[in-house]
């Protein structure tokens, strides 16, 4: 594997002896895409000009697909206009419009007026949309044929535009029917319209009922429905139906990988990254992870407040706060085993608001048999610390009570924050960790003050 | 919206009616794939079976697109062999084969004797590969041409095949070509051999440099290499390169949103459901869940034998005790913020374990950031409580030092794991937060020993 630390080519070995068939060695040796990323991103400035230099268009397109569009980006800036608008030339426009979004208006200007008119006009109509709409994703060129065409003609005509139109593998397994104005009116497989007979029409050989997506959809939900459907392809139209562009698999999962991601990183407590992990400076995850530390931070400070409440409990059995970790661990690990699962449904599309009565059942029905486990477990464990019978008391109808809080509270936070249009992904881990471990406290010196004889004159 | 709770159409009562018609209507009327999934997961064994009868070869398959396998399973199961077979001759033999993997061997036996025997050969063959292997995914029908043929020859060759071989737009869009002995040496866009003139041979056309998996790669791996290199569709070849099938985008784009969902759920510290939540009975998350609570409480127990450890310090100063959750708290966030990035990180392919270096370093800078934060937040959250100069000291150096270990576990944990063939996504939020837990309070009160005062004599 290239990818080991011994013997490792080295790009900037390659840039050192300013060689394009170096370049070109390191990108035959190097095949592992993450690995290639890495060693770009390394590269200072000067270097990353000089690589500029020393790719050809084939080398070039070949380094783009291993890199992520900021990346891309950050290396085209580095060269001439004239050189980036070369090359964006050779990139299918969505991918083109994917890298001019990571920079500067003046520089996106600048490289769209060396740009060839007819090809910056299309890639600044991709522009105009919102950056996570499914027109922003799209490929704006499509391959259309008349409802009235024979199967003959339809070919002929796909012969003659793919000279014209940029398009490849990606756009070409399906033709899309469009009437003299443009609008959708049927789909047929490519394939289909090659083997079938010469003379049939092409109305009588695609298909109507075709679904499609408004650019304005969010691009996560176009993804899914295109994955869900285990489609190649979805068309894009707007009010009138006419035809925008298309949605294509490849775009879909990489947006579903991104969304992903994005979730993750949000469950972990941490705002996303919106960059590669090995890309992202100290300072940019300093900032990406401070804000919600201390939000929780603060919110978990209430736990101090609680706990002084109960100074004189706590002065009177010290043996309680043996438990406090445990019980709110339990109450976190709980909550955080059901708003992961909710919100990776949620995200996927299997569980929606009107389903809160039936998560709520089948959660709650859970929570008291784990509730019962944990309860045993409890008694184990207070037994083994010698505290007596009162606090091992104590401490085991506190776990279970704080389980079936815990599995409250997760089960409605996600699916409520939904319905107030909040992602769900938001309550991470550490979030509903948090919020259990006050809230935990509170039921435990509770029942502490119910069960224990020594608390009585408190 | 279909999916409202008012006015929803009910399978149920399409299937009272005994009448085909009503179930199409209600195929029609309810476009959202997850509530017709739960619709039909909620019916009872005689209603499936009904069910079954009221379907025609196409609703059937378009019901069987919003479903999951497990479910078309149990459908299925409710069926006569016959009716079973005559439906599973109708899909792609991947997806039969995904289908005939969710049910017993006997039953798996019945169904494969009553398809007609040259498909239940195909479909053995399938079916022998191990479940998470790249080959049992794959198509395993696919179109060749020979290398000497012309491209009208081989388009001819083509549409012959199409009468004979099960094949549809998802291996339509490359051609692959193979030699005498059925080994792979190229692959061609079918629309290039479309639109090629007919007297070029497909040597001249086809690509040579094929990207090729064995049959035994790991699924996620293959998926993630095909989204990586944005491709339609990768050939999986054995060790002598014969063509064995292929691997479509939208397989692979199903792989890596299974994938995705069970790495979030063991990163919520749950063993993965395998099944739609809504679909999971309290039992079944019951069972997916206890194993780790228990473990974690087990590990967690370990906080109550250092608190007792402790016991006379808690008993001189009881303000030590309020700082509890919030220390471990921010230890248990700090690190989940790490793992959670890292372990997707890794999951993606963007880190592997070379990087450790580059990974302790970043997030070691990071973490002198953070703890720089926490300590001054800890100093007003000491003093707005009133436990003096001494305890705040005592919590401020606490929490950065607690800050600064949590992020030296989180960050060496994930690669190490991955190193030793462990799924990184076991080091869960509550896993990370558990591990801190008890070192932390360990931290804690060896610094509060050092700074007190009050305890210089213990």
């Amino acid at each position: 594997m290239a990818a080991e630390n011994t013997g490792r080519l080295r790009l900037n070995d390659a840039l050192a002896s300013e060689d394009t068939v170096a370049v070109a060695d390191w990108l035959q040796a190097v095949d592992d895409h993450s690995e290639r990323a890495y060693q770009v991103a390394g590269l200072s400035r000067s270097q990353m000009r000089r690589l500029g230099g020393l790719l050809d268009s084939e080398s070039g397109i070949e380094l783009y697909k291993s890199v992520d569009d900021q990346l891309a980006a950050d290396v085209l800036r580095q060269l001439p206009a004239a050189r980036v608008a070369a090359f964006l030339d050779l990139l299918d426009s969505d991918h083109a419009g994917n890298v001019m979004r990571e920079v500067d208006d003046r520089t996106r200007e600048a490289w769209l007026s060396a740009l060839p008119l007819p090809r910056a006009r299309v890639l600044r109509d991709l522009l105009a949309w919102p950056k996570h709409s499914v027109a922003a994703h799209m490929v704006p060129e499509t391959l259309t044929v008349g409802p009235a065409m024979t199967a003959a003609t339809a070919v002929d005509e796909i012969r003659g535009h793919a000279a014209r139109v940029r398009s490849d593998s990606r756009t070409g397994a399906y033709i899309f029917v469009t009437d003299d104005d443009n609008r959708l009116v049927g789909v047929v497989p490519f394939r289909n319209l090659v083997l079938a007979g010469a003379d049939r029409t092409v109305e009588n050989l695609m298909e109507t009922d075709v679904l499609a997506l408004s650019p304005l959809t969010d691009q996560e939900v176009a993804a899914q429905l295109l994955i869900d459907h285990r489609l190649v392809a979805l068309p894009v139209v707007d009010a009138d139906r006419r035809l925008l562009g298309l949605l294509t698999a490849d775009d879909a999962a990489d947006i579903a990988e991104e969304e992903a991601t994005e979730d993750a990183e949000r469950q972990g407590g941490s705002a996303p990254l919106e960059v590669p992990y090995l890309r992202a400076s100290p300072w940019l995850l300093w900032r990406k992870r401070i804000v919600w530390l201390l939000v929780l931070f603060a919110a978990e400070a209430y736990t101090g407040t609680v706990l002084r409440a109960f100074e004189e409990e706590l002065d009177a059995v010290v043996a309680l706060a043996f438990f406090i970790p445990l019980l709110i661990g339990t109450g976190g690990n709980t909550g955080t085993q059901i708003t992961t699962t909710l919100v990776r449904a949620m995200a996927t599309g299997q569980v929606r608001f009107h389903n809160v009565p039936a998560i709520l059942a089948k959660e709650m029905s859970t929570g008291v048999m784990i509730a019962l486990a944990m309860a045993a477990a409890a008694v184990i464990r207070a037994w083994t610390l010698g505290v007596g019978a009162e606090v091992t008391l104590t401490v085991t109808l506190s776990v279970a009570a704080i389980v079936l809080w815990a599995s409250f509270v997760a089960s409605i936070l996600p699916p409520l924050l939904k319905k107030c249009r909040v992602d769900p992904a938001v309550v991470s881990a550490p979030m509903i960790a948090t919020i259990v471990d006050g809230t935990g406290l509170l039921i435990y010196f509770t029942i502490a003050k119910m069960t224990l004889s020594q608390l009585a004159g408190l």
